[in-house]
């Protein structure tokens, strides 16, 4: 029975409620390698929702802030990358979300948005991970949003639902994966959690490191083979740009380039090698917030990420780096519209803050005197009195709850005034469809072609590893 | 002395002020062939303004429409294209104009946004096709937009100011070159000049064929070895939309590909070969106007255009093919923000007319109702009392003449309230910083590097051709 057939077999009992981890696979170690240079390790580094304007700007501003290219694109200038264009569209639509994305890379199949790697008829897919476990590499994830969150949950898990990242959690439990770090302490904790349960005290009874900060990272051992859960904030970690200007933060909570240097030391003992996929989650809830700040030095922060990981692979000629995204988000971009462009560009190397910071500090409370201030302290843009107070009328409309629901806080008008300041333009507060940039780096990279769907990098991983299908 | 000192030597005695064409070049046919296989022929195709979404949108439009990818998109499948991705600044800012763009092609140097090789000190860089007209071949252009503009423009002159377009059309008689062909009546007929020139006159006594319609164009022999002039409409050539469902308009201009079709027929003959730049010079003017239908069907247009150069080079395998853009524009996108957006997408596989038809034939008599019933005749889409009427108040301000200027209507208006018809949405309506997709195909691409400044396409190209620098 090929595997293919198993997985139509399989149908999912019951959407969005927890799968146990599945059993029963075809053997994938078995598979016979292929011929030539094999892949021992697999960094896969997604900034999730960036379009082709966020990794230009992020460029631009490293270049005119350091006087050097980014990691990534420095790759290109050194011609040491293969380039792809990639098709992002999912079974259903041709904007995908980012459960979808990843499952058509983490399960090689396409299915519905919402989905993880679970199609629309419940056929299983089995997901990317499970098979390098089985195969005896260590595994892991590292992201800036909830690691319960969909594109980390794509490689790891079948899900008919997203949302349910309670029952991701406990997946997480059982598969003993060997290092997942990020956000969503909710997602763990007997205080948030619907079924009451205490799920660090699992990950702990079960065997885990369990890691809640910054210096708990630092301090783990390499030498120490338990599985790690590290768990460093509710829901996302803090935007780079807040982190960064916020002594406590910055104390508390690693930045995505040393999650990705722990989790490299942590599973580069394994003789067999390891595959960890590193997102920078919050590049996409920066695109949907149209908030420069967040979005650029995040994307900045997962361009360090990518250096680490390019510098390990320098050194370990055995390891592919896959850099890419899901799909883009708001299509954001540096714009001529009058005013001096380049000068106002450099106006984010002085921001302390991001919107997100600027907005949940107002209150229906404040004086448009005090939103002035609020941002130029934030941000160094002197606004106007009625701007401020136009600012201010999407407070006195909301309820006490809504000051921490980001979607009733006036990001897209905020965003739409700064663009006199610093020539950034958003399209919307959304995914696009646009085709999206693709590259490889090492062993494997030869077979990538100049178009793919999203799917075939499922495939492509395999065969690089030596694992055919 | 080095050419480059020479240019250095050489100042613009005006800026703005029409200029011969500069004699006394060091002769380029004496720069030795470069050795292994050159390109004889070269036809650089570039969409103007063509932000990433746009070559995605155009290409799952012909998808879903045609059940095949686009010509460009297809080479990529087929494995036949080196890519790159291009950083298109100009001298003086991170976002280019197309005279900036093209000069950095043309004359290989990056000058500052309106000028047209002509450095900011008075420099002038020798333009490419004079380059390559030195070394014997036959070269031309054809656009969509007046054949005097910045694109067409930046590959064959010396101004100071893009906006003289009389004078560049002086320089283009004096040129010679084999083929030039677009709109741009105004720049050559007696009564719009400011000099009251007849130059249609001057071209045919200067023993130019002066082509004024498609039908003129057909019918030009290929044995007829007269340099051709051919200018088939004021300004810009209607949007193709527009054109395909209006028989006279239809039967009056050419496409974009007819005459990239007439040009390579009448240069082929040259036993030296031929160097032709094609621009989609409308798929701008749609993005700025955030014209969805402008926009998407001249992408579509213009991509006809290059399934006729690589047809060409697929049997004359001594062709380099080059597809790029100057610049993104208004990065446009098919976004995900409710609705079905595949649904969406396809109504516009229905449109007859462009938002531009639409709005420049509403003026201030019109009703809401009528408002209402023009959209759905042009596009299908059903507009709602409020919107139309909210668009009627643009032209209560309007005097007799604003109808006739783009930028007093509507446009951004009008494509904010089709948003949630399409699911197309705009980021500005300006150009954008974003680096470009670039791609080659035939003798000359495996020099082509995965990252590039514009600049670099100078020198390329006369490699590629055999003439080193
Ligand atoms: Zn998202
Ligand atoms: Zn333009």
């Amino acid at each position: 029975m090929k595997r293919r057939d198993f997985f139509k077999n399989t149908s999912i009992l019951a959407a969005g409620t927890a799968l146990a981890p599945l059993t029963g696979f075809a053997a994938d170690h078995e598979i016979p390698v292929i011929s030539g240079k094999t892949a021992k390790n697999i960094i896969f580094l997604v900034s999730d929702g960036m379009s082709i304007g966020t990794l230009t700007m992020a460029n631009l501003f490293i270049q005119r802030r350091d006087g050097r290219s980014s990691h990534w694109l420095s790759l290109y200038e050194q011609q040491k990358a293969v380039r792809s264009l990639m098709d992002t569209a999912s079974a259903n639509a041709l904007v995908t979300d980012s459960a979808a994305a990843s499952s058509a890379w983490g399960g090689g199949v396409r299915v519905n948005n919402g989905s993880i790697n679970v199609g629309a008829d419940g056929t299983l897919h089995k997901p990317i991970l499970q098979k390098f476990k089985a195969a005896g590499k260590s595994v892991g994830c590292v992201t800036t949003v909830p690691i319960t969150h969909a594109t980390p949950a794509g490689f790891c898990v079948n899900s008919g639902g997203r949302d349910d990242q309670e029952g991701i959690a406990l997946q997480y439990l059982d598969l003993r994966f060997d290092v997942m770090m990020g956000g969503g302490t909710e997602f763990f904790s007997a205080d948030k959690r619907q079924d009451k349960k205490d799920l660090f005290e699992s990950f702990k009874a079960g065997g885990f490191s369990v890691l809640r900060n910054r210096q708990e990272m630092l301090s783990k051992s390499a030498a120490d083979s338990k599985p790690v859960l590290g768990v460093f904030h509710e829901d996302g970690l803090p935007y780079t740009l807040d982190r960064n200007n916020d002594s406590a933060k910055a104390a508390a909570v690693p930045t995505l380039a040393e999650m990705t240097d722990t989790a490299i030391k942590l599973m580069e003992k394994n003789k067999k090698g390891f595959v960890l996929q590193v997102e920078g989650g919050r590049v996409d809830w920066g695109a949907h917030a149209n908030d420069t700040g967040g979005l650029i030095y995040d994307q900045v922060a997962f361009d360090e990420a990518v250096g680490v990981a390019i510098a390990f692979a320098e050194k370990n000629k055995d390891t592919l780096i896959i850099l890419t995204t899901d799909h883009g988000n708001a299509n954001p971009g540096l714009f001529s519209a009058g005013g001096d462009v380049n000068a106002n560009f450099d106006k984010i190397k002085s921001f302390k803050h991001t919107n997100d910071w600027i907005l949940n500090g107002i209150t229906s409370n404040h004086t448009p005197k005090q939103v002035i201030e609020r941002i130029e302290a934030a941000q160094g843009l002197v606004f106007k009195q009625e701007e401020a107070a136009s600012l201010l009328t999407h407070y006195q409309t909301m309820d006490g709850t809504g000051l921490y629901n980001p979607k009733k806080l006036p990001f897209k008008l905020l965003a739409e005034m700064q663009v006199k300041h610093t020539s950034v333009s958003w399209g919307s507060m959304g995914h696009s469809g646009d085709y999206v940039e693709l590259a490889m780096y090492g062993p494997g990279s030869e077979m990538l072609k100049p178009m793919v769907k999203n799917t075939d990098l499922h495939q492509l991983m395999l065969r690089a590893a030596g694992l055919g299908a």
